[in-house]
């Protein structure tokens, strides 16, 4: 029997650590005792709790207070971090420590300094008192590299307690079957916060953008400001493309809506392009006149194009190189305070692996399963909508534009 | 070996009538030899083919005959159909013939005779020169019912050749990623025509349509005399009623729309209709003075309220005997020339099964496989929609009332 | 401003009842003070919360108050219930509480009493020191029943903590990517010891146990003995029967399996078994002899079967009257202590509700949602498992009876 | 209005061809008029049909014929291609031929050459006598490229009509309700003799594969030689390392089935693996000793991964450049035979693209979707199940091996 004191501080009850904690402790075979807690009387008020955790084993122990760790626990007895250099490039040393997307600090020479940037799925170099995630392709032969988990202090989001906003909910995601208009308002007043207070949108878009023709209101959006930055596919660039230069797929006619139409147009207007040689030169040569990408050209949005094994071409300025990719991908969200992840489970899932705990995350999509996937990343800045993306981005549109 | 000649009329090609009897006697492990082919050669002249089908048996040649008969293929023999007494009420004869939603004939004494109506899941009654679709229910022992399949021919709807509409496709549904704004807008056009050529139009509907905020523009289209009767079950007019009483579900607030709320109001709903005697006496009584269910007594629209295992209450009106609820479908959809499914599988799938084949219908759902199981049932009239039923129901409602 | 004192007792903070009450004030708009708080500190102790709540109306407050009610809080001022007399026959006094499914206590006279028994979407008559929960069709004028909440007490199912089990989890799905062979081999090891203990077992069965080919898996079950009561539809039964006399679905041959097959066999299933005068009588009669039907009958497996609006016939033994077949289900559920719900959506949703809070239920179906929506009645008892039927009952049969 | 004959040839009737044709003429607002048809009178005739299409416009006309052109019509006017040359590297002229999969023929100086291989969303470069599809990244400056569709004759795989295999079915799928052993059954026939006959298997496999505890079975098909190339992407291969390193995922203990474990395993695996330099050199290493990469390489079976934006690390020999990968895909699908898409929607959906048109094609996912999307590329080849992947394989595998 291997036995540790933890501790836990803030809103825990109201933000359900407590309860994980001791859940996950009941579920992982151990037991508890509770030595001490105080509960804050009022809503606002911090609460604690001292906590001796028991396991069958050493192992078992190590295992679960790792995982009591990333719920925010601190074990009690302070003690600074094991460090281990990188045993070559590209590679961590063995029991490297794996980070969350929560704020995380370490002790070293009995200081806690934070890790920076608040990255998922890295490991943690310490050098001259600074902490940073490091991915895998950023490890260098020799680094320091932190290993177990003594020293590591996890502290999550804690729920809000100041106000009810769209935001505050766990998990929160709007199925099928309920209304969605007055969560449609509330968040075209929050984007509109956003912007006043200087916030930066990303809008992360899939090709069902376009082809349910929702493409009109997302230009919108950026005609008025309202997004920074557009992170989409290939695909996504040559569908909006496509229906700009032959008209596929805009459904003014409904034969053409019931009709579909051939692959054909999908690749001239990538030929186009290429023959440009790239977005902005087919805006500048006035051979792209309009639709999201001549938008995002006209109105300085910045455009984050990558590629997947099913593109064709692909067109001049697509990242082809997914290591790449990621690197210009986690630069470009780094400033980000809100995303619209939107009809795209590929990208919408690999960008809730890279955001901050604190990024407001919108995820849109008419499948049930990839909007709860995408939001269980982000527990307390989530909101899923199950619907069509065109009348989600209509209603969104019409409400910020209307208040403007 | 057994051999048979049967013969195709029609629109045999593009109709896929053709196709399919090959493909049948192929699958079933049949040959065919084409004795006589003649091929319309412009779109509006009719085609018509006579083959020879051989099977290994007796029994396999008579299973595949059935088959291609419901595809419309006659058996160039002509000969009588054979009858048998009905050994007790509700039960039919061995062998009884089962029938399709097709316009059938049957031929008795050398003349041809039509079956109505066309129900399919039947068996046929003959009796003093007419022919009447019965189903279990309505059989009385000694009934004369024709059993095998000889001297029955069917003839499905055909291809429309005249003029190419949003229901000419042969079970054609727009998937979640296809633009509807289009066909949305075809459809109001043809509600408008029908209603203009004295049509009648159904609504079926399911309790999302009340969940997702699209009541109210069902409300339109019933105030504009768009509906002549609406399908429904307990819970619909209860959510539509609670709605009204309670303002529940409403999502005016977006608290409300996230947090849910309770049973409690839907037992309390049902608790004042069944108070006041029923849905018409609380509009009489002032209790119920909005909402669809208000909407239909106001307007005179039939409402045919079904109940089924998961109801609470019942609310008087509703027809809780399965059987009984059946008579009374079939009675009230007997005129109808337009149905709209709305959310809705099990009573849309229930339905589906009691329309006549010329019968224009719409299936909305935000689930595809519902739309794809509920339309296979009208192969040449039919159109399903996946998509968020209140945006739907939105942009017909606009469509249609801005034209009037 | 209107506050109110509450208290919490039980296994509160690991149950979650503590965060979610706290949880639903914030979410209302309300506050708390912690007056006292007292947690246990082995996990077998109780703990214990006194808090005061403040809502901004009494309106307000009062509906805070009685959710919070459900989730097991007790107003801490104790006081009699209000009763009324029911005002018709069908018909509770306006403002009735609301029964939940969990165990439920009333104060009449300063006594406290159990109503029995523990059923959702219910009034509370009082008559005699008894309460018993009344559906609408049980009450009669005059009935005095509870109104309002003051007087009513809730206790929920709390967690176990003296083992884990497969049923321990709250909400617990296994998702269609996640491995299933040890959990079904757990709740083999469950049955088996649920039958040592003269539990009783129910299956609810859609068609498609029959049409996937499980059907084979299932009658091993109840020969065993692993089967006390069947609750299915008409078309469950029939789909067996048909099975049996024609081999319909039956898959033995790959073209049988690919082409589908007609309706026709399941009218003249139907047929048979009405001519017959049931399926016990089919049995009788040697007219049926093998299946899940039979083998039901040979074991004397008791057959709830109902009937919906989708049904052809239906067979004799059916129940068509929906607020008759709720009774049946409700009298053939009382004593059932397991539930294996499977590939049945409608079936399990409205027995789901018809459940005391005690029965370990567990749901099986494809389709991810209708899992999640079956389970969320049973948040301490239940297990989904998204995945083909089929190799879940072969799984599940073999897994059993490899230990007899 | 303008107007052209066609010709079409083959099994026009039992393989769609005809119907397609004249629906798409409908369909387009064309019309047609039926100058000759000659239909076969037994089952292995050819049959043949000269139509003459009208269209309203020479541009109408023009999309109409590619289209028609695609489901095997021929312009009965026998001309050569036009080429023109490439503007740049990578850029093809406007208006070039976009390449379907089916075997394409190309007139040059009236003689016709077959143009190899049969990719689809390619051009087609003519050089000395040769015709050959070119993508994107294959075109050099001044190739001679098709353009316009004069001169291109396309001829789709017709329906096998020697004899009934369970590929022989029009985009067959067997859906979550149907039977699926004996078309398990028939396909490990089918494998096997695919196998004696020097054909080659490809399996693309998804992470749901080890997930569900699938890998098992796969390994079993491995060891017994029925796997000749394996393509996957990152995830995947990790996935099985980490299960054989860490026990991860293997689910024997009901409470880790339940649990899920953290991701920290799935970082290590890969770092174990980058820190061997790869996995045939962890498997030389004695690292990794069991499982389906270890099988893969001590059965020298050719193991294609690739990257994707979600990837972490990636572990050596991964592409993760798109096009590269790509490259690598088509080269290594070139003469494979037989084809496995198991669980993995954007793989699987990749390599449909890139598959010949006589690759026989299986597609298994629990999601109905991601069956019919796939497996609509492979017409005639094709075969769909909708379920779960654990006992697809588990089935396969033993009925496979049982027969060895």
């Amino acid at each position: 029997m291997a036995s540790e004191t933890i501790e836990l501080r803030g809103h825990i009850i109201d933000s359900l650590i407590l309860p994980k904690v001791l859940d996950q402790i009941l579920t992982q075979g151990a037991t508890f005792k509770i030595r001490e807690i105080k509960i804050g009387q009022n809503r606002t008020d911090q609460s604690f709790a001292r906590i001796e955790v028991s396991a069958p084993s050493e192992t078992a122990l190590s295992e679960l207070l790792l995982r009591l760790l990333q719920h925010g626990a601190e074990i009690a007895k302070r003690v600074n971090v094991q460090l281990a250099p990188a045993p070559a490039d590209g590679v961590f040393p063995r029991d490297f420590y794996v980070t969350t997307n929560q704020q995380t600090f370490i002790r070293i020479d009995d200081n806690e300094i934070e890790v920076r940037p608040a990255t998922m799925d890295s490991a943690v170099a310490a050098d001259q008192g600074k902490a940073r995630a490091v991915k895998f392709y950023e490890v260098r032969k020799g680094d320091q590299i932190v290993i177990g988990h003594e020293g590591v202090r996890v502290v999550p989001v804690q729920r809000s307690t100041s106000h009810t906003d769209v935001f505050q909910f766990i998990n929160r995601s709007i199925g099928a079957d309920e209304p969605k208009a007055a969560v449609i308002r509330e968040l075209g007043a929050e984007l509109t916060r956003a912007r006043q207070a200087q916030g930066k949108i990303a809008v992360v878009a899939g090709p069902s953008v376009i082809r349910t023709g929702a493409g009109e209101h997302l230009e919108r959006l950026i005609k008025a400001k309202y997004v920074d930055r557009l992170f989409a596919g290939n695909a996504f660039a040559i569908y909006d493309i496509e229906r700009v230069l032959f008209g596929t797929s805009l459904g003014i006619n409904p034969d053409h809506a019931l009709t579909g139409g051939g692959h054909e147009n999908h690749m001239r207007a990538t030929n186009v392009i290429r023959e440009c040689g790239g977005i902005a030169r087919a805006v500048a040569q006035n051979v792209l006149n309009s639709g999201i990408m001549h938008s995002c050209v006209e109105h300085g949005v910045d455009i984050v194009l990558t590629g997947s094994i099913r593109d064709e071409g692909p067109i001049p300025g697509v990242t082809t190189d997914v290591v790449e990719a990621q690197k210009i991908m986690r630069d470009k969200l780094s400033d980000i305070t809100h995303v619209l992840l939107l009809g795209t489970v590929q990208h919408a899932m690999a960008i809730a692996t890279m955001l901050a705990p604190t990024v407001r995350t919108v995820c849109v999509d008419i499948d049930p399963w990839a909007v709860e996937r995408v939001i269980e990343h982000q527990p307390f800045q989530s909101l899923g909508l199950v619907t069509d993306v065109e009348p989600f981005l209509r209603e969104l549109a019409d409400s910020i534009l209307s208040k403007n």
